[in-house]
């Protein structure tokens, strides 16, 4: 009897050319179909909940996959743990309905964008933050944010290359938050554009910077240009942190 | 003229042989000489505020040094974190008193101590947390944790091999904190023994494990015997916090 099981997955994408499969570089699938064949025999048709870049990391990642084994799930993870790298990590497995599909079946994700705003670069954060030295207002930056809040076309906020027709997605909440030294840029929205939270982020720091104004966002919405948007900001600052489903919680 | 510098530094200890000057081996402080001869032509008599062990980290570690030169603070911060490796970094620097030094001026220091307390490993806490995989009961283990509070001979939570005389320290504040599934045990001192934290720890950790009885911390205390404590807990989930001096702040 197959069973369709959703599992929760953790890694730092520091060495990986992000989560799907491909020729000449080494990904996290790569891996995770590598610990799933040597646990289970074979390796099942895989779903991962979204394609995530290289470098960006993961707090939480949801795979689908059906598996005919009758192995318990806390046991699959156990197995699958002891044969993953160290640099990821299954901790959450459950059986689905059979029509679940990781990617498909999503209602939203959740992403976290971290910046290490001291004067010194900080060791802990290395990897796992953008240092930006000069002070930034996360205030300022958490009222300019709030633009992106609802349901625009991010034409502008979409690195070019992307295949995909309609831009609109519905943001739900957004805000820019600070911790001593760190500070957290998070976002909720219902699906993402390819690059969309970094160039959110580079538009977001050009703010900080003074070279655009801080209520630039609603007009750079409007105008739909990924040229008036700010750069994409660099990949390691960036944790996906929150996957959501209906009736699947990990 | 000598001006008396104190830096303030943070390290992952990961890669080192603790902080001290070894044969063989390569420790923080040879790392940060090499960085200051770089930047000042030639190395002073750095003093450091504590020896610290191999894998240990420091979110702070102070070090004294006098120098000739009248390269400013903030100058010099800037060019010794463009000199050391991505795992150490200077955020502070100010001029002490001249018989200011780093170890005998200090006045106490604060220790965290990490455990990842989740069923599956964590990616992010690898190098940075010790895995325990049993539930642990925090609530429990800060009130047994009460009894290091106060002025004590803790020979019993000394590490064979030290030729320290007295063994009597006073531990100012302590507990065992829960934030999801991981925990911290923070300690501050006026000092610390030999493997003292680690020590400590390992003894909440048989605590935890049910092997000794919650109260036992005061009996071991009295016996004063190493072996009447718990083992000594590894290097890599302790972190060096804060070091306390009279006048000087970071």
């Amino acid at each position: 009897m197959t069973r369709n099981l959703v599992l929760a997955l953790r890694y730092d994408g520091t060495r990986y050319h992000g989560w799907q499969v491909q020729k000449n570089a080494v990904t996290v699938q790569e891996q995770f179909q590598k610990a799933v064949a040597a646990v289970l025999g074979s390796c099942p048709d895989i779903k991962g909940c979204s394609r995530t870049d290289t470098g960006v990391h993961a707090r939480m990642y949801c795979v689908s996959m059906p598996v005919e084994s009758e192995i318990p799930c806390e046991r699959l993870t156990a197995a699958l743990n002891a044969h993953l790298p160290r640099d990821i990590a299954v901790y959450g497995c459950q059986e689905a309905p059979l029509d679940f599909h990781a990617r498909y079946s999503c209602r939203g994700k959740r992403y976290v964008y971290q910046i290490w705003n001291g004067r010194a670069r900080n060791p802990f954060y290395d990897g796992y933050a953008l240092h930006v030295h000069h002070p930034m207002d996360d205030r300022m930056l958490n009222r300019a944010a709030q633009d992106f809040v609802g349901a625009h076309d991010f034409a502008a906020f979409c690195s070019t290359g992307s295949d995909v027709e309609d831009t609109v997605r519905t943001v739900s909440d957004c805000s820019v938050r600070r911790e001593g030294d760190l500070i957290r840029f998070t976002v909720a929205a219902d699906g993402f554009l390819y690059n969309m939270v970094r160039i959110m982020v580079g538009t977001l720091l050009r703010i900080s910077e003074g070279k655009f104004a801080p209520d630039c966002i609603s007009e750079i919405l409007k105008q739909k240009k990924r040229g008036g948007a700010g750069p994409t900001a660099p990949a390691h600052g960036l944790f996906l942190q929150e996957v959501f489903y209906d009736h699947i919680q990990f």
